[in-house]
């Protein structure tokens, strides 16, 4: 057998916004391995072997993948949202580069899906329907310094940005601390949302604006988008306004 | 009939990655709208009604699309890659905003879809894997100012850059001006990838560094992706190399 490894992005979580490919790739995988909450979206299949891990060990995760695809199985990694966007597909690749010589000639490929920030923008609007950026708050991996410059950097450049890794019970205080640094350079009114486990049961929308935004409405399923000065609301009678950016940059050049 | 509106993001191309719900929603639709080369992708349905139109008259087809809604319709507008990233979201949203106020209750609902910059990620390997930016290279609708200044600024940030209208026949010189401004910021040996009509049959894929980057090298089919400092390439026998971020941010801070 001819093993390969395949990092699949699942999408937000609803079935409808999972890819065919992605489909296909989880169903001809002998060996499923991931997250143990992603890998319960993925429905059991007779001799598939899945091998669930704690979310903090995403190198260790990527070497078992591709030792088992070196060895002739046929590997998928599962991913939220799309895998290469603050998911598995970049410690596979760190893992493969550090790893022995014949990984390189492995079948390796990443299926891409419906990322958390896209499915959180078509939910409320547009939001994201000019330039914009994705940061993860997280500083496990990098500096906290370095988060808050390129923060403050994107959004005084006119910027939506997409924030991924706002908040868990590990990093309690930088979706607070970032909020107020964005408060000396966007308009108080600036729209804030809060989007969880967007197109799952659970899923949970919160609009706010800088200047009352609330940390505590993030938690690790939480998608953070903060807008920018030209963000419009469009009011609906009886339902959450839309929101969505223009496509035009407002006159004015800064 | 009660009508209602999607904006459906048909994904790169591939029917492999265009999503259930996508799909499902260009099949109720009593009628398309969109581009001649997006609803070209989309397969002919007995009764359905297509509205094909040029590139440029975005606005013009978002109201088309309202008005039929407003009277009864099942219109799907179709995009290419996500529908609200550089694509008609937010041009409905801008329309409908402007339009009557019985537009605001209509039923309207934006179905992502994997875009163009995720889409050439995952082929490349995993560029995108740490914090990046989406812009448009487009002048029509901004300042050219505005789009070099936003431009630098990310670089010198730190970010991996997708450019989106890299290049059209209306706008030959521009990118060539971006990659310019970005030499006194980035290192020459920064990767630079012209990935065009990912997952298409005329899919192709060049590989240049900052240094030696040709904008030629593309066209109004082509995500431009812009690496940092820190971008890997990970050689391969035979293959073209993989691209990817690391997830740590390089030890020393900036």
């Amino acid at each position: 057998m001819t093993g390969w490894l395949r990092v699949v992005g699942l999408g937000p979580g609803d079935a409808a916004m999972q890819t065919p490919q992605a489909t296909d790739a989880l169903a001809a995988a002998t060996d499923l391995i991931g997250y143990m909450t992603y890998l319960d979206r993925v429905p059991p299949r007779p001799g598939q072997a899945r091998h669930a891990s704690d979310n903090r060990v995403e190198l260790d995760r990527a070497r078992h993948a591709l030792t088992l695809a070196a060895g002739g199985a046929r590997v998928a990694v599962v991913s939220s949202g799309d895998a290469g966007v603050f998911a598995m597909a970049s410690a596979v690749f760190e893992a493969l580069e550090a790893g022995p010589p014949e990984w390189r000639t492995l079948d390796v490929q990443v299926v891409p899906g419906i990322s958390a920030m896209f499915a959180a923008a078509a939910r409320l609007g547009a939001p994201l329907g000019h330039d914009f950026c994705a940061i993860s708050l997280s500083d496990n991996l990098k500096p906290w310094p370095v988060v808050l410059h390129r923060l403050t950097t994107v959004a005084a450049a006119g910027f939506t940005i997409a924030l991924y890794n706002a908040a868990s019970r590990a990093r309690p205080w930088q979706l607070g601390a970032a909020l107020d640094a964005l408060r000396p350079i966007l308009p108080g009114c600036t729209p804030i949302v809060f989007a969880t486990a967007v197109s799952r049961p659970e899923e949970a929308i919160t609009l706010a604006t800088l200047a009352d935004a609330d940390p505590a409405c993030a938690d690790m399923r939480t998608l953070v988008l903060i807008g920018t000065a030209a963000t419009r609301l469009i009011d609906r009678p009886g339902q959450r306004p839309w929101i969505y950016a223009p496509r035009s940059h407002p006159p004015a050049a800064p």
